[in-house]
């Protein structure tokens, strides 16, 4: 929204820390949220020390004891007698709709900062942030600079690589207002670009040549861009084909695979079918396959075109992996094989990848989806990884 | 441990934030472990501020290059010149080994605290946290006080639910050294009780009539305890059936049932199949059944028996589920009908789940799970939930 977060507390159910948590962030912060603490049970602590912090009493809303009893009679179910405690308010605290929930988000003054109470179910927050408090800071914050945040989520490339790639891509904004970031969550990377400027077409100015050059350095590794995601721009790709679809067969990803396409919103027009085995004989045995039975590429290729076959899908993914023998160490690792079947066409590649059982298995989900989107993009599925061994 | 984690902050990648964070921490703890900030990369801070926050110097760890470069070797990948920065240490710090990564750990004083500084990367955290931190820890607070985390996992009791069905349990502790506390991680429930005493003979005393309370008040709704988990339960009780193996059909929840179990070590041995399809359709012909093809108890039994059969699996469970139409919102829901077959036997239920795509996915995953642990150790199947709708 361009407000910057400055700075983050957690703290456990105990009073005294609450309290000395909250006085700080009065002191330090224009606005304040908080989350958690608003439950019915006995550790949930936050009403209480909130009104302390403000040196006022706790009260109890009759207006949100009306809305709970509503609540609960909506669902058919009977109202705890411990939920009356999720009604007792600092007497200044303003309320926060929660339509979704128990607990009653408020906003109140502690010290200089506004304190805005969410409850701590993700989705009663993320309602209540969006519906209810990102408005009421954008309204406190004015007049401000307006900032952007791009990014790009790329497989394949190591953190300090893509660093590598982008040195001096801030410097293309002379007057230093690009910065680079990164995050690192395996097996994926996401680059973030944050431009400010004056206004949405200085912005869309000083953006545009660093988009343009980051494209064209990370290439085929970006695998998406903003809200897109790999699993995404699979599902669209398949759906702009004529009657495109997709059938899955994994062995140790178990699954997984499957489960990144098949419950998006469409999804039930494009996927056909997943089966998952953890013992290749039994694949051999559902696919009726003559070829011999181990993990080669020329075997991912059988499978994929037989479960392809089978299930009259027009893409098949076939992630075969041969796992090491031995405990599970940083050097435990496994051979991926992958192939990809269409009517006419079949393509695959081997890799090995280290790290552990769950280094590999997710390294072997995140392989296969992002060959499949090359696949699907007409780039090269056998690209060398920075995370393989060959 | 045994030892009180009070304060947590967070911060972004900038100077003068992360030095006033480090600064107060400094001066309120006597330990701090900070995570993060050790990468190779332009926004990585820890070690300088960290020098600075001291008032000492920046020195090239020629201990850590050399450590560095091997890590490189042994995966035949070339040094990136920006890792360099990586060996850059405050003179005061002591190195934490890292064997997994290129992050050095160390260790130092900033006021009256010993920090910890470790790796972004989970695993390398958690290395290091085993191997170098808690050692250090453990030896720096000397005798204190025993104490005991005992955990409970449930499914279908909603958080007031419970906290109102273990009311008074705490009390069976007369001087008040144990605690309940619960973490609701929708689906499931932990309900944690701390105790406190004076060595592990005494907590043995104080633990014993708890938990044997807190067992009969939840009842079948505890799945597991500890470290076990709803998926190792399962595991674990078809292992020790002679020839116990497993099949899984599913619809919308899309592998993530057959996710859950089959990756696990030892599963190889009892996960025999699983098959996704978001078309019942698509079911009815691979499974190649005469029933009506419709979303029914009588339906789910029919799935569950026939991929049994076609499998060869001791237990087959089968979970169809009937989406709602329209916009994905809280009172979006989906009817679920779920089965277990044996060679003799074949159980099910029909259950009503509101909440949103997501809610009901992750609801039917666990329900499905859950049911299918009630059916192996001998619990009813059918026993209503606070979830569901019916």
């Amino acid at each position: 929204m361009g407000l910057s977060v400055r700075w983050g507390t957690t703290v456990g159910d105990d009073r005294d820390t609450l309290l000395a948590a909250f006085l700080h962030a009065g002191e330090r912060a224009d606005a304040v949220i908080v989350n958690g603490g608003l439950g019915p049970t006995v550790d949930d602590l936050s009403q209480e020390v909130a009104a302390r912090a403000a040196g006022v009493d706790l009260v109890l809303s009759g207006e949100w004891l009306t809305t709970m009893e509503a609540f609960f009679q909506r669902r058919s179910r009977v109202m705890s007698p411990n939920n009356r405690k999720q009604a007792m308010l600092p007497e200044t605290a303003e309320i926060l709709d929660n339509p979704i929930g128990t607990a009653c988000g408020f906003a109140m003054d502690i010290g200089k900062a506004r304190f805005f109470f969410t409850p701590g179910v993700p989705r009663e927050l993320r309602r209540m942030l969006e519906e209810q408090i990102i408005p009421r800071l954008l309204a406190r914050s004015g007049t401000q600079t307006a900032i952007r945040l791009k990014r790009f989520h790329s497989y394949g490339l190591g953190e300090s690589h893509v660093d590598a790639l982008l040195q001096g891509v801030e410097e293309l904004v002379p007057d230093g207002s690009a910065k680079l970031g990164f995050r690192a969550h395996y097996p994926q990377i996401e680059t973030k670009v944050t431009v400010r400027g004056a206004d949405e077409t200085d912005i869309d100015a000083k953006l545009a040549p660093v988009v343009t050059e980051v494209r064209k350095r990370l290439g085929n590794f970006i695998l998406a861009e903003d809200d897109d995601t790999l699993e995404s721009v699979i599902l669209k790709s398949l759906k702009k084909q004529q009657q495109g679809s997709l059938t899955v067969v994994e062995t140790f990803t178990s699954g997984q695979i499957a489960a990144r396409i098949a419950p998006l919103p469409g999804a039930e027009a494009v996927f056909r079918r997943g089966v998952v085995a953890r013992n290749v004989g039994e694949l051999w045995d559902a696919l009726a396959l003559t070829v011999p039975c181990e993990i080669t590429r020329e075997a991912a290729e059988a499978v994929a075109s037989a479960a392809r076959r089978q299930s009259g899908a027009s893409h098949a993914l076939a992630v075969l992996i041969d796992l090491d023998d031995g405990p599970d160490r940083i050097d435990f690792g496994g051979s991926i094989c992958l192939a990809i079947a269409t009517e006419n066409d079949v393509a695959s590649r081997r890799s090995r990848i280290l790290g552990g059982r769950e280094w590999v298995r997710l390294g072997a989900v995140e392989l296969g989806l992002d060959c499949l989107r090359r696949y699907l993009y007409g780039l090269p599925v056998t690209e060398r990884i920075d995370f393989e061994r060959t």
